[in-house]
């Protein structure tokens, strides 16, 4: 709860448009797709830097924290202000600044979505590769927050490959600007990348400048069913070694496929027990020769078989498909937990046979899908809340799901981050002497820890 | 100079072989391509992690200044012992610690060179992308170090969006390691791209993850060449604004070309006054269209030829030439001045028409070539040591040379770094505030400042 005096001083910064305080108003700000919610005690519309640092200097002086917020799609809880203060909305500085085709570049506000973007882009022949699956909801601020790209990462990199700078206020309240307005640049430290992936607790974006890419003449996508899961990682594994770079390698594992097969009327062979979808893209006169590649390259043991899409609607229902993924998920199982762990793509057979243990073990069913080109996998857990055993089960099945990731060299999140629901986790994979320095990092960022509290770092 | 305690406390921590004392041996260990040389008190060749972390210990023990070297090939003067201290050569941790070609990746030392890691990862139909002039000399700790990249950026990227993690030891004495085994990623802060690029200020390297793509299947080089400078600067951005993106785009001026006529036998248009070399790569099927696009994008106004190199021996020639230029360009001019500014694409033109502009004011001889596709433009300033008038002129010219770069949104170092030679410089591009919390980070790794004192930052 604010106090009287704090309570003028931020309507002394913030115009009375854009702030609110009353609770019923405040809730709709304190959640976010982790299920976790918590009412802020104000919210703040962002508007821009001038006013965002007053905001700052504000939760300094008062020590109330501050917790940017882009629309909610995060997965972690990391915009949900669990010790209460100030959230920053940036719902409403959404302006795409501008697009400067000749130099590949767009410069915008941090609230735009993703979609927004591309659709500008594209009327000049280029879009941003980062393209989460709440890319329609989810702003620019938010995919850098968690670095998050989705599937066309495996060929054009995430928002660290496609960010060239960004403005930014610190939590100590200073005005930054990082990076560079070319695709080369080496004068002083890489603010850029350190802002990205930092999950708000250094700094609140105020303008980014991203490296745009061209619009390929073309695309082609291939479904490859294989008999069992392992196959298909093989498969994975084989055509990642090889050049035609897929745009996408999606996975779909056997536990997903009988979901697609109850909700939709996509024909699968009866043996599917896991699938592939490949898409490259290209200049239009290469494209056959990319896709036969691909097709003779993904028939590795256990194939069943490899098709290509022959018109648009096919790909659209591959696409749908795939996509609908997630939701359909979350409809069968309302508590779903959902991690997305990432492996080195030659150990993901290793995965998929270790998650089909601790599934069989824990009682526990787990569907697998998701970047498989960059070993990015959405690990589904479904846990039926009216289950006792099962609720037991999920905390140690998850634990060992971690274990098993690390065991195998990958890291605990590829896109999601680390927010509030797995900050007791973050110590596994990072060592001691590591995680004290990036905690001395935020304190130069944020000497009074105003930025996100509670996130990303385990309580001290 | 050491004391003798000192010199005891440091014969305790490395061998007698992996040290050098005298100062006729540690003079060699002093200098780099930036022509400044200073002789360190001493020279330890890196042996491992924990070799280094006693050194470093020792440093921080003595507060005795530390500065890792690869092999000099460095152009600011970063590995030069300005206050004297430590060099510790990476010449003997050189070693290829694995090739995993299923998962895209090397793991190797810091001296290994560019060269030796490109034969070794080509056997597996791999290349690591960042390729600078001096590959064959220098080594991928200075390649990070000054997150040095060359040519084919344009196309696969810098050492930042080629490096999956890294192993280090901070100037604290910790052992951190940072970033992850897999191409996505985002569990605490990117330690991994604050230290490429850090020249050495913040930690030493003991282990570097690279990111591994595909050789292709062929490539085509052009070569258009324009009537004048500006004409070239055009028709880089015209490249850029479409969607076949060459492996390499390469621009060479008309004094360049004066001095390859002088120094070469290739033929060109009498009336040439810039050339781009052009380089394009894919799939075999897709070289000649992809050739065939670039040429006509490429004959915008102003153009006099684009030829297509007929075989292997004429792109051997069109790169000898482009590689030739700097050397040649030493003999001629043993003081030139080598910056590697960068600005957009679409300022091109502009920048080349005030550094012309520059260059018949102050009657100093400029000649401009590098990586057009970034915006990459190694200027040289020919200075004769001889000519008093000149001498006089190049400071002033250089800082105008700066301005024009900073007026244009550009950076005053694509790949070379500040070092030592421009560190009076770098406040001019970056903001006090940035800057500042640039220094307060450094104190987070290197409490003391023992790791190379003097460069990056001016004097506080």
């Amino acid at each position: 709860m604010l106090t009287k005096p704090q309570l003028k001083a931020l309507k002394d910064c913030v115009a009375a448009d854009d702030l609110l305080v009353d609770t019923a108003d405040c809730w709709a700000y304190g959640y976010d797709n982790s299920r976790q919610q918590a009412c802020p005690d104000a919210v703040v519309f962002a508007r821009g830097a001038e006013q965002l640092q007053a905001v700052v200097q504000f939760c300094n002086h008062y020590r109330v924290p501050l917790i940017p917020r882009g629309l909610g799609t995060g997965t972690t809880g990391a915009t949900v202000p669990a010790e209460g203060g100030l959230v920053v909305s940036y719902e409403r500085m959404n302006r795409i600044i501008s697009i400067v085709p000749d130099d590949r570049l767009v410069i915008v506000e941090p609230g735009v979505t993703n979609q927004a973007l591309q659709t500008a882009v594209a009327e000049h022949g280029f879009f941003w590769p980062p393209d989460p699956t709440s890319a329609a909801y989810s702003t620019i601020g938010g995919n850098l927050a968690y670095n998050s790209a989705g599937p066309r990462a495996v060929k054009y990199g995430t928002p660290r490959e496609n960010t060239l700078g960004l403005q930014a206020i610190t939590g100590a309240g200073e005005s930054i600007q990082t990076g560079v307005r070319t695709t080369k640049g080496v004068v002083g430290y890489d603010l850029t990348r350190l802002l990205i992936g930092s999950e708000g607790t250094l700094a609140l974006f105020t303008q980014a400048t991203l490296k745009l890419t061209p619009l390929s003449e073309g695309r082609r996508t291939l479904r490859a069913v294989y008999a069992d899961m392992s196959s298909a990682a093989h498969a994975v594994a084989a055509i990642m070694a090889q050049p035609v770079i897929p745009r996408s390698l999606e996975f779909i594992d056997g536990m997903a496929i009988e979901m697609i097969r109850a909700y939709s009327e996509a024909s699968l062979p009866e043996a599917a027990g896991a699938m592939l979808m490949i898409e490259v893209d290209g200049a239009r006169d290469c494209l056959e020769t990319a896709a036969q590649t691909l097709r003779r390259v993904a028939a590795t043991a256990g194939c069943l078989e490899v098709t290509v899409a022959r018109n648009e609607a096919e790909v659209k229902a591959l696409w749908a498909t795939r996509k609908a993924l997630s939701p359909a998920l979350r409809n069968v199982a309302p508590k779903k937990i959902n991690e997305d762990i990432v492996v080195p793509v030659s150990r993901m057979p290793e995965l998929i046979r270790g998650l089909r243990e601790l599934s069989e073990r824990y009682g526990v069913t787990i569907v697998n899908f998701g970047h498989a080109g960059n070993g990015n996998i959405h690990v589904n857990m479904l846990v039926d809340p009216d289950d006792e055993q099962q609720m037991a089960a999920a905390g140690p099945c998850l634990d060992e799901v971690f274990a098993l990731v690390l065991r195998l060299d990958g890291s605990l999140s590829g896109e999601h981050g680390i927010g509030l629901v797995k900050r007791d986790f973050i110590a596994r994979e990072i060592a001691p002497a590591t995680l004290a320095l990036m905690r001395r990092i935020k304190r130069q960022f944020d000497p009074n820890g105003i930025l996100n509290p509670g996130k990303l770092f385990p309580p001290a």
